[in-house]
């Protein structure tokens, strides 16, 4: 793992390296003090990026994973020149097993790694060379397709504000998520571009505080007009009429539209449903899960007091021995959410239905391309 | 000015010391890290005290205010055994207006200032040792007041809860604002004296951390099964139907029940009502301005930047020169509020008639006691 300060505008969320031996990523649990290139080598390397959260996002996650993937091939396959098809197979099924318990609420992460093995199921008895080739061009192909995909939520997005609007977003589904434009800020980013001049409110997203550290600072260094505030502040700013719509990401959509995002986002929704203000979540298609049929059903990471307690204090900010519950996610109603924004246009309720119709969009549109 | 380690349970939040030469509080900006006993002798050390936060909370700054007073008379005094009565008012009048300086905004720090004036003004030719012994009854009368009315709005409050309820509280309206019991806390202490046995969420409160900081702190030591929470999982417990009543303090209630309170209580009012919660506000009847038709009224106090960006972090915790709002209060819509819990009754929806009667019935009380 070695190490190089960056400007934010020269830096990658997610890159293989030139050499094609380790993915560089932005780390993300440094910015916003300093923006520091890291390459990670190994498949632990990768593995505690994805749990340090030094890569984060459901996006960028997916990406991380699929170059792993590759990596791990290719490592295999460079130590042990005669391994066998089956032993090479054994070898990646342990390996993706070991990447999937970085994060076990994160369904980008599954769904990047078991692309990756179908692709390399149906190559494994090609030679070697082929295998690689095959593989890196999969997981860049990841990588690709979730710039096209993030840019078509932008433009569908765009659609539901208007020039000058005020926008609230909660945690990072933002450039730092994502391998460009992200899912909740695409809009943003599209609007910026065509001189809508949003003014956005970033909730800074307790308690690891990637609002302030990544939207605030990924939104003002692209020049956006973004104003920082504490979780507890959303009502406040919408009652004085300051906010026409909230855009947020999400780790997993169910079959109902009930959506698993940061924890606070079911805060936001009760806040924006007291104000009249819609509330559209942003999520690619691979992170709506079909067989899921509520949020019920999703499992929500349970994270460590000290991240409350103690992590970013200079002195003890809470006492002793208190018990702390800090939960990583939580799951917003789907009677809550105004709308949901895919690459393929965008779901209001009932969901279910909505959903049906943008996979069959998808496949009719996957079958053109071929 | 000199400091003693304390354990929790023996010190007060406020107190005139054995030998009635000096207010001895907790100092409060050492919480949760030290418990230490601070002992102000001087009008200085008071007014630093209070400038510094090292005691806060509206009924514990005005009786560290009513204190001050009386400490003030008897030092002029036993420096100048012949003073005369209009040397004394000359130099009380200096005291109090040096006093009233510490904290503008605090209406309670005037309040109780004026109080012991005009007591002051009824006795001042009356023989010395009269005089004190009237100031001192009066400030410790300002102290017993405030127990017996935290005492009577947890009487009325445990009338809204069950044993084992979950009560989710925002900010520190607790023991460590008042001279015992709190406001928000005292049907708390007063259930916990009763074998209630509730189990408490403690939002933790940005930017100033006063629940994770005090009320977590308070309630630990005092035995309370307490959680502490960021201030954006309140609808997570919420959901899972761990919490049955919200109990917050208040700064200003407006003749319609519009509440002035912590920013993040009407965050909290609007999950709340999503999910079917009541929020009661505990309000002291002098927190209750009848000349203040509603909450649009009610300045909100904007505070720097720095405590939402810089103040508690080891490292910067957002991009330089991002904008930052950041309001001291927020006013939450009397429409959200299930009761307004006073040491007179609890006050229901339509509030303006309600709080008639209970300024009605506090009358009747007060000719009843004289």
């Amino acid at each position: 793992m070695n190490e190089t300060a960056k400007a934010f505008t020269e830096i990658e969320t997610v890159a293989l390296d030139d050499a094609d031996s380790a993915i560089v990523i932005c780390d993300q649990t440094r910015l916003p003090a300093e923006c520091t290139a890291v390459s990670l080598h190994t498949q632990k390397e990768i593995h505690d990026a994805i749990y340090r959260l030094m890569v984060r996002g459901a996006p960028a996650i997916g990406i991380t994973a699929g170059m792993a993937y590759y990596l791990a091939a290719k490592e295999h396959l460079t130590n042990a020149p005669d391994l066998s098809a089956a032993a090479l197979t054994d070898l990646l099924v342990k390996d993706k097993t070991y990447m999937a318990s970085a994060r076990p609420t994160a369904v980008n992460l599954f769904w990047a790694l078991d692309r990756m093995e179908r692709v390399y199921l149906s190559v494994k008895e090609r030679p070697h060379a082929e295998i690689l080739s095959v593989l890196r061009a999969e997981c860049e192909e990841i990588k690709a397709e979730d710039i096209r995909v993030c840019r078509a939520i932008g433009e569908y997005g765009l659609t539901l504000v208007k020039p000058r609007d005020g926008i609230l977003t909660h945690c990072n589904a933002g450039r730092l998520a994502a391998a460009k434009y992200g899912t909740a800020t695409a809009p943003i980013y599209l609007g910026e571009e065509r001189g809508y001049h949003f003014h956005v409110y970033a909730d800074e997203t307790r308690p690891l505080l990637q609002g302030a550290r990544l939207t605030a600072y990924e939104l003002y260094h692209a020049g956006v007009d973004v104003t920082l505030i504490c979780d507890n502040m959303s009502a406040s700013v919408m009652k004085q009429g300051l906010v026409q719509a909230v855009f947020v990401g999400c780790d997993r959509v169910a079959a109902n539209g009930d959506t698993a995002n940061k924890i606070g986002t079911s805060v936001v929704a009760c806040v924006a449903k007291e104000y009249g203000v819609p509330i559209y979540v942003c999520a690619p298609t691979a992170t709506i899960d079909m067989t899921c049929s509520s949020g019920a059903e999703i499992p929500i990471e349970q994270r460590r007091p000290e991240e409350v307690t103690d992590m970013w204090y200079q002195t003890k900010m809470a006492p002793d021995g208190v018990k702390v519950y800090n939960p990583a996610f939580d799951v917003t109603d789907h009677s809550l959410i105004a709308g949901i924004v895919t690459e393929y246009g965008i779901a209001r309720p009932p969901y279910r239905e909505a959903f049906q119709a943008i996979f069959a969009e998808k496949e009719q549109k996957q079958k053109e391309k071929h």
